[in-house]
């Protein structure tokens, strides 16, 4: 590669930074997934982002910022010696750790603010101690040792958090759930149910499902139907208290549909739920504990409905429509059109497309030209693509449903080849932000919840703003579909380092999704990146009523404490946004 | 008919009482529904009851405790009359009343200790003061009113409540929402939501959607999908409240799958939900709300989903399976098969199938000739109905779906003529009631939940229990189900006209479901009545939850006090049951 662009000058391509980081090193942490899997921005991304950021090749001749150093700072643990001597006693010496790298590692999530700060050695907020608890005894003494000590209890996971959910900005502990606290407790073939420990993560879930044969002696092999972007690196149980959202959503439903039952060890006790599909007795006691994010206990065990494994039955498909409208009314037909649902399924708009068909190879290749030959313009045209799923017949009769109410709105069939070059990078597309982040660039999203009625409005003054600044990709899209409304997905790019002026950007995109009355999340949560919204998006009465339940299950409000869900949210740190409902 | 009988004594048929009650009588306030619509058991039913409760014809010629006498009793209103001044001020004259009919008319639901009651004259508890608020202004005055001068607030909607949820056991106010507060407030053809006030009847709001085209100019006709039994005699708020089901809840969802936003007025203010289909913005406050049964406040306004009204793609079947297991088998492997779930569905035990066979008129007929030659035989039989729906070739491939597997397991197909035949039943079962109190006879229903896992330990013993009382019918179905489980539904007919003695047997039968490990109700709610039985199954620590969430929304206990949802109930009122998990 290296040699071609020597020859060729104007083919210049940067020289990415592809090896395992350095041991103990800020970018060890920061970076995505696997140390040892990479993804560059591909040819034609890298020359669309140079023309766009206003950027040259020599640009991107120089890394910066890349995080390459030892972790090293001087923030010793505050907690008193005599607790984490306790924890120590209750887990035994090998399960407690107070040296800085882990600390810090356990620290912040994945959001850019998390990056940035990591690459900029920035050490705000770590927890004094990580403790590594085996079961669910562990954290019933852990809760009630600190409950009684008034010491923080955060909980890590995935650590795939985009919300600073997870960081411990009062110290205190972290309990890192995912080495020991991630077996499976009970599976059961007759209810289609499986009980695991909060810490199992997605991955293992989904190869024991699909083994369930040979594991359990099950019939068939199943799937577990949840699959966040973030997937490889993400636990049951930061689904479950974010109220997260698989990419198959649209056919699987979100987390709130797939748990059937929860156990939380919380200050006041244990509470659980019972594993009746449905009941009439009394508010949920399930809804109220998902979406409590880690402030009203620690989640230990989930039981997840899961689903016949049957990927020989999809039936991928891609469409292009000639606008925008055409494609937002075919989508929301075929919500509505009550013959089952599409599984992954997701429309772009004109910006989105027109950078997805380069990176999924579809530009410049024969489709593209009988594409514009046919009148569905670069700039103007959307891309829809998806597959179907289920037993045969349904999967089939979706697929053909869809293909005829696009068909209706004069959209042209592309083939399930898109869809391919969409699977082969969805779990994996994070992995462009190390390779962006060495070179200045900054590459995040932001996704809300919307109605038919407001998506429109949300879409055009959401996206108005982020194109205000110059010099900014905007890639939006819809995914996570219902009959009564969408998810809406904002992806921005620019050449950004400055911690202030990226945060300044965010909150700007944040006051416009509020001023044009989306809900601030569908699926990412709130922790404490969008809590100042929350209270003028859900209503001051309504929390209340979430500050009467962490009074009630955290009357020492130990359970991550600092802002999250805006529970304990200094007044001034609310944004006092006028919605314009 | 009574003509017929004369001449052969043996066909002796009872004289039914079939005239519209007397005015400002017990009985025109216990009777179901239309005062001029009558249903009697048919001649089979009528002999079959005679051979099971050990009754001659004879004991059909005297009828009993018709509660035909003027309501007539001495327990006048206790409020102050300045409050009754206030409400008159706030409401117009017209629209408080102190009457005792009136009072005693909203006073009770239609449970069997409900119409038991009221043909025995026992007038235990009645508002002070009936209300009929007219907008959410009267309601808020009135909230605020009564939370100052603590006097307890009772709603009533449809009043077909089975579990004393409308009962007014503190005195106070009762808020009649059906006759002022039944308006449209907002159509969204796009959105596929309609916002209506809490006192709209379900006939009332299916009439609407079914005619959306002439009155709102929307494109075409809409159905609300919930269709509980009591469908004709409830309100949408009731159905809400209590986290109701229709039959055909298996393809359209429970209630709360249904709404998609509510508002309530609190003692501490309006509590209001947004319109987007799904957040990730903290705990559910809708699924707070919801099962709250009128103790967190007034629920004033829902925003519901509908659906296409599209009976023409109606499959109906039925399948006769040569015992029980098959039965149970077939439905969970339909259940699980994800081609998508029919519409109506419902699996009537060896019982239940033997006396619906000679109700829906299938006893005695080829098919029954055919069946018994086949070694489907009477007493082992059980009988699956339903029908599906949804887009044409939706409906019709999970009719197909339905169809392999019912065959799998060995089930005959009995057409679809036996569903017609329980469609023409489903909403004026009810009207049996009346015929059958008239001699004595009690027939009343019991539901649970459960998993695949505990169904059939639940069924096994709760029948046994049922049964062990001589001379008692117990048929059980399941209807309302989902890959994980069912509803199970035990309905019981006795000669019984003894309160006490019907208590007892009643409570006998919520231990065993209890005991079990089933869900105390899938769709009646709590109430008053289930409320002893709550603690016991939701859990301690569960039960806080709920009381916190009470304090903080009423804090002077004026919502539905008087044991509701168990909130208020005293310890030694709290049945002590040990469940067997």
């Amino acid at each position: 590669m290296s040699l071609f662009s020597k020859k060729k000058p104007s083919d210049f391509y940067p020289d990415w930074y592809h090896e395992e980081a350095p041991k103990d090193s800020y970018r060890s942490i920061l970076k995505w997934g696997s140390p040892t899997e990479f993804k560059a921005p591909n040819r034609k991304l890298y020359k669309l982002m140079k023309e766009t950021f206003d950027m040259t090749d020599d640009d991107f001749k120089v890394k910066q910022e890349m995080g390459l150093e030892k972790v090293d700072f001087d923030m010793p643990p505050k907690l008193d010696e005599k607790h984490i001597a306790k924890f120590r006693e209750i887990l035994g010496e090998e399960n407690v750790k107070t040296d800085n790298y882990t600390r810090l590692s356990v620290a912040y999530g994945k959001t850019m603010v998390d990056l940035m700060r990591l690459r900029k050695h920035i050490v705000e907020n770590l927890p004094d101690v990580v403790l590594y608890p085996g079961c669910r005894e562990d954290i019933i003494k852990i809760v009630e040792y600190c409950n009684e000590e008034k010491i923080p209890v955060y909980v890590y996971g995935g650590g795939s958090s985009v919300t600073r959910g997870v960081e411990p900005v009062c110290g205190g502990v972290t309990l890192d759930m995912r080495p020991r606290f991630n077996k499976v407790i009970k599976f059961s073939e007759r209810n289609q149910t499986i009980t695991v420990e909060a810490g199992m993560s997605g991955p293992k879930l989904e190869e024991i499902l699909n083994n369930a044969v040979s594991l359990f002696g099950a019939k068939r092999a199943y799937t577990c139907g949840h699959f966040p972007q973030s997937f490889e690196y993400s636990s049951v149980g930061g689904w479950t208290v974010t109220r997260g959202a698989g990419q198959n959503s649209t056919y699987y439903g979100k987390i709130e549909d797939i748990v059937i039952s929860q156990e939380y060890v919380t200050p006041v006790g244990i509470i659980k739920s019972d594993e009746c599909p449905r009941n009439a007795t009394g508010p949920s006691i399930d809804q109220i504990m998902m979406g409590s994010e880690g402030t009203f206990g620690v989640l230990t065990h989930v039981t997840l409905r899961f689903f016949k494994y049957m990927p020989e039955n999809r039936c991928r498909f891609s469409f292009v429509f000639k606008d925008w409208d055409s494609g937002v009314n075919a989508v929301r037909e075929i919500m509505q059109g009550e013959f089952g649902f599409p599984s992954a399924f997701r429309l772009s708009d004109p910006e989105e497309t027109s950078v997805g068909f380069r990176l999924y190879g579809v530009a410049d290749t024969p489709i593209d030209s009988l594409l514009k030959l046919r009148g569905y313009e670069d700039g103007k045209r959307v891309l829809l693509l998806g597959f179907t799923e289920g037993e045969k017949a349904f999967s089939k009769n979706v697929f053909r449903q869809i293909w005829k109410i696009c068909h209706n709105y004069g959209a042209m069939y592309t083939t399930g080849l898109v869809t391919k070059g969409w699977e082969k990078g969805r779990f994996n597309d994070p992995y462009l932000r190390e390779d962006m982040g060495d070179y200045g660039l900054m590459l995040d999203t932001l996704e809300c919840s919307v109605n038919w009625d407001n998506f429109m409005e949300v879409y055009e003054n959401v996206r108005r703003y982020c194109k205000s600044r110059p010099n900014t990709i905007c890639m939006t899209h819809m995914s996570h579909f219902y009959p009564q409304g969408a998810n809406l997905y904002f992806i921005f790019e620019a050449k950004m380092s400055d911690l202030q002026e990226y945060l300044d950007y965010q909150y700007g995109i944040m006051d416009n999704i509020q001023k044009y009355g989306a809900s601030m999340s569908h699926h990412h949560g709130i922790g404490k990146m969008t809590a100042p919204w929350l209270e003028a998006q859900i209503g001051h009465n309504e929390m209340e009523v979430y500050r009467a339940l962490k009074r009630h299950f955290d009357p020492n409000n130990i359970m991550n404490p600092g802002g999250t869900l805006g529970l304990d949210l200094p007044e001034d740190k609310r944004r006092d946004f006028i919605t314009k409902k």
